[in-house]
């Protein structure tokens, strides 16, 4: 097939876990854009090198290469205006604050939660590879980062804008999902597939939303492996 | 004249300091639309009974009557559809989300810095009112909730997705500002007119953004009164 997304996944082929990965799954389902997707490792570096970067996500759509997930969403609304992601103009401006929303706010949040089972679900081979790089990132050691009361609490205190939204409309873009949507989604999908950590109560507005995302493009979220669908998976 | 915007002020009748209505004033020159503000003290509910409303902003413009921020600001785009605010569609979904991020998750932050600050610059006799009201809504009194040092780190947090976007624009709409900014540097507006405290370092990129903001429309936000300015404001 002439579109391959470079994918990256964990213990099992299967477990497909990088919330920016997630964004573009969704993003291709959003415009329907069949494709296939390639397994990739964290330390697969030189698989990477036709494209010069070294990271997923990485779209090869005939011809063209691109990387990173929110130059994909640009890509694919410019290549394939029907249905778009981010729009043009303001639209766009605002929906780039999302992808910071996401990255900023909510996945630090998250990373504290459920660290532990996130390296728990990285291939043994990538293990070395994910401590060192976050590690110095986080300027300690991911035991010590690790704390599931304080991610909580700090992902509470940070969906508090989202939760005015969502009271409003079933999807921050409004009556369906767009690239609003799929960014901060993204993120909820890497803990789902590593974590069972109950990240949202089922009495806060968000929930409903993330319900509603697992559902919409056939289930494609929903339908996604996660580590408990992996026999021995927690040693 | 025609067009009238109720305006919240405080102990001088200069200082107007609501973030809502500074959101207002900040469409309303985004639009190019005159006006005049008229004084409105927290407990002149009757002088807003006329709009079936019991709080500022509340704008008349001719025939109509329209309360409420938000509500002002998508009237101003019906109405005038030149130089969009909020936009149609997408847009205005995504800016919806500024609305609730300014008000759940930036002002918390700042009232806890400048509460007592802001106690003093309200008028006298609207002082009952605002301490009363504002205690049930917080549990605890003012000088229980006011705590600088924790509103400020909050805050810190809280800007960090702002910081992703203003490292890469000028403002959060793009190139120019539009909702999403007014909707933002209200509550920005709020802090200073009342406070002293520094937000924001000026090594920040938001602090750029504040500057940018100060100055636009003609340096409509640098020329307001602050209590500053005011003698005798500090007792």
């Amino acid at each position: 097939m002439a579109r391959v997304l470079y994918d990256l996944c964990g213990i099992d082929e299967g477990l497909r876990f990088s919330p920016y990965c997630w964004r573009v799954r969704y993003a291709l389902a959003h415009k329907g854009l069949d494709h296939e997707t390639r397994p990739w490792y964290f330390t697969d570096k030189q698989a990477l090198d036709f494209a010069d970067h070294d990271r997923v996500p990485v779209l090869v759509d005939g011809d063209e290469v691109v990387a990173d997930s929110y130059a994909i969403l640009r890509y694919l609304d410019r290549t394939y205006p029907e249905a778009p992601l981010l729009g043009e103009g303001v639209a766009e401006a605002r929906a780039r604050f999302f992808k910071h929303y996401a990255e900023r706010a909510l996945q630090p949040a998250m990373l504290r939660t459920i660290v532990m089972d996130l390296l728990n679900a990285i291939h043994p081979k990538d293990r070395d590879y994910f401590r060192e790089t976050r590690e110095k990132r986080l300027g300690r050691t991911l035991e010590e980062f690790h704390s599931p009361a304080k991610g909580l609490s700090q992902l509470d205190a940070a969906l508090a804008p989202l939760r005015g939204c969502l009271a409003a409309a079933d999807f921050i873009d409004g009556e369906a999902p767009a690239a609003a949507d799929y960014l901060l989604f993204g993120s909820f999908m890497w803990a789902r597939c590593v974590s069972t950590a109950d990240l949202v109560s089922n009495a806060d507005p968000v929930y409903g939303w993330l319900e509603r995302m697992l559902d919409c493009h056939d289930g494609l979220g929903r339908r996604a492996m996660r580590v408990t669908d992996i026999e021995g998976a927690y040693r």
